[in-house]
């Protein structure tokens, strides 16, 4: 028989609804989209999703098990994204919240090109120990002075330096400048240091000029880059991994709309999975009690989905960030596991000795012991 | 002075909360994203987001205007999103509105390569009057069969007849067979028939196949692609219609996360401007009173920024779909103005005689004279 692909929803139904008519309803929307009748039964059979479970799980609230067809995915992303929430996502009280993945499909999305073992080798990185990156910002300042926070954070032997998902070729920094000048400050900091810092330069797009702003890339050395996969669309980023042959960094920005409670994707299910899926090498969340609502149950829910067996897919790493100064960064290093990127924000940057108390976090990391793997 | 980008957020705040530093927040988080006072108060006065007006709206209930500086935009549609909704898009009681867009922004966004105008050109369709489409459904269906639908609506006089949105490159009909298959039984009904029927095949992408989806398009002689712009990411539909030479019909799938009455994009804002300004020429939208909840006032307001003046953009068509018969569809057209494709579900391909029923909607709508333009 050929395999399914099962997906769970959270929908709600009034009381004088019916239940089982709307899960049917949702699995008919993502599928044939028809009234009944128009093709053979057998047309349907092949190609309808189909109600597998269905249970109350509060007052007026159902969750429906659908499964699909494995070909209805056609094996691509895109239409995979379509056939899992596509029209559905126009109903304000349907919510997907978990996927089961049949091997078939994952064969056709390898996942991570380096993922968190591959990511961790580019900077040079033991294991057993989360790694600490710097951001470089902000927006408007020039490239010379990026390229000097990127030196000091280098100097001071930070796993990472990454731009700012704001920076992408404004007139203040652009593109091909400030990749040179970063590139080229890290490599120097690296031999003076003898740490592999690795320079991550912001891939906005556009995805029309990912080919040339590539070969800056490959021009500067840099093997990682930032990129944010509900801005560019998650099948950009599975393009980028399976071809650009730079690690990808994922960023959540413009991705919120789909937390919500009522509507939208599971957040394990959405950074957790379809972020690796796509090819994300490390996913950055916010972290809890940040600037940001996410809690701690999500965080670690996502990062367990990230380092769970999904197919032959690589591990990805939890990223943590939105407001991390260098004081909290030094309590929480280490609690999250050692899979775990910290980004140091702008508070790092604030300090009055950058390269000593990038010395500082480096040094944190590198004592730390492997609590939990 | 440099031009601004000028946009509208509602937002919540507590009645312990100072909803002017709120609004200051989403300003700073959007641009600088930073502690104060790391960088000059000029690099701050360049770059940050201004809070240029802010009012209640209703109880903890606010409005800001935020003015960003045009540079801040790069240009470029990615970091456009991801500067208008990237960050805030993670706070859940943040919506975007409205934006005020300058003139030197709108000229790095050209829009659509055909608009309404050149839709109808493509169609053969005089002006004045909706057009009506069919749709080749559904999912699970074999090219010839899907061709056998596209014949009979063609020789019925339709306008245009399009894929299904879930119509990828599955093994029932795969994307090169369909294609042509169906190119081919519409060119022979339009040289029975006299009309010019447009058959839109979906390109579902994967994105890095574009390129070869797009020259079996060219072999097939197809001038119209359905898209769906938030699981391609926006900006693959902007560089789709600034490079591909076929007019492009944007679809809603995946879309409806941002339609949240707290958080997310305001439907007009997302559907008729930056769909538009992505390149669309013609946008579907859900037909108010049919399977999704979309209100009468929202749909026109979709098709006033449609084909309201937008720097030098083509204006855009307005398409309706989701769940309307040949019936329904008899009693709405020409209720919308001349602007707007109708798309004909499944309920047309139900009829006895598929032929004859496209018919008199191809009939229906030739007779109609303009009600408002």
């Amino acid at each position: 028989m050929s395999p399914e692909i099962r997906a769970r929803y959270r929908f709600a139904a009034a009381s004088d609804e019916d239940p089982e008519a709307r899960a049917r309803q949702i699995a008919r929307e993502q599928t044939l989209e028809a009234v009944v009748g128009i093709v053979s039964a057998e047309v349907e059979a092949r190609a309808e999703g189909r109600l597998d479970a269905l249970a109350a799980t509060a007052s007026g609230r159902f969750e429906a098990w659908i499964a699909y067809p494995f070909e209805a995915a056609s094996g691509e992303l895109p239409q995979l994204l379509n056939l899992l929430y596509g029209n559905v996502s126009l109903w304000p009280d349907v919510r997907l919240e978990e996927v089961q993945w049949p091997r078939e499909l994952l064969e056709r999305l390898p996942g991570p090109a380096f993922g968190a073992r591959g990511l961790r080798a580019l900077c040079g990185a033991g294991t057993g120990r989360p790694l600490v990156a710097a951001v470089l910002k902000p927006l408007g300042l020039g490239a010379r002075e990026l390229a000097r926070q990127a030196s000091d954070c280098a100097l001071g032997g930070l796993d990472l330096v990454k731009d700012d998902h704001s920076l992408a070729d404004q007139a203040w920094a652009p593109f091909r400048e400030r990749v040179h000048l970063v590139a080229s400050e890290v490599a120097r900091a690296n031999r003076h240091s003898g740490h592999a810092t690795l320079y991550a330069p912001n891939l906005s797009g556009p995805v029309d000029r990912f080919g040339e702003r590539l070969e800056v890339l490959a021009e500067a050395g840099c093997r990682a880059a930032l990129v944010a996969p509900m801005v560019l669309g998650l099948d950009a980023v599975r393009s980028l991994a399976a071809s650009s042959g730079v690690a990808l960094i994922a960023h959540p920005s413009f991705a919120g709309a789909y937390l919500g409670a009522d509507r939208g994707i599971a957040p394990e299910l959405l950074f957790g999975e379809l972020f690796r899926m796509a090819g994300a090498d490390a996913v950055i969340s916010a972290i809890p009690g940040g600037r940001f609502p996410v809690g701690e149950r999500e965080v670690e829910e996502i990062a367990r989905r990230l380092a769970s067996p999904l197919g032959g897919l690589e591990p990805a790493m939890l990223s943590l960030g939105g407001g991390i100064d260098a004081a909290r960064l030094a309590s929480l290093v280490g609690s999250h596991g050692p899979e775990t990127l910290y980004l140091a924000g702008s508070g790092l940057l604030a300090r009055p000795d950058v390269r000593r108390a990038a010395a500082e976090l480096a040094e944190l990391v590198r004592r730390l012991r492997p609590r939990h793997s």
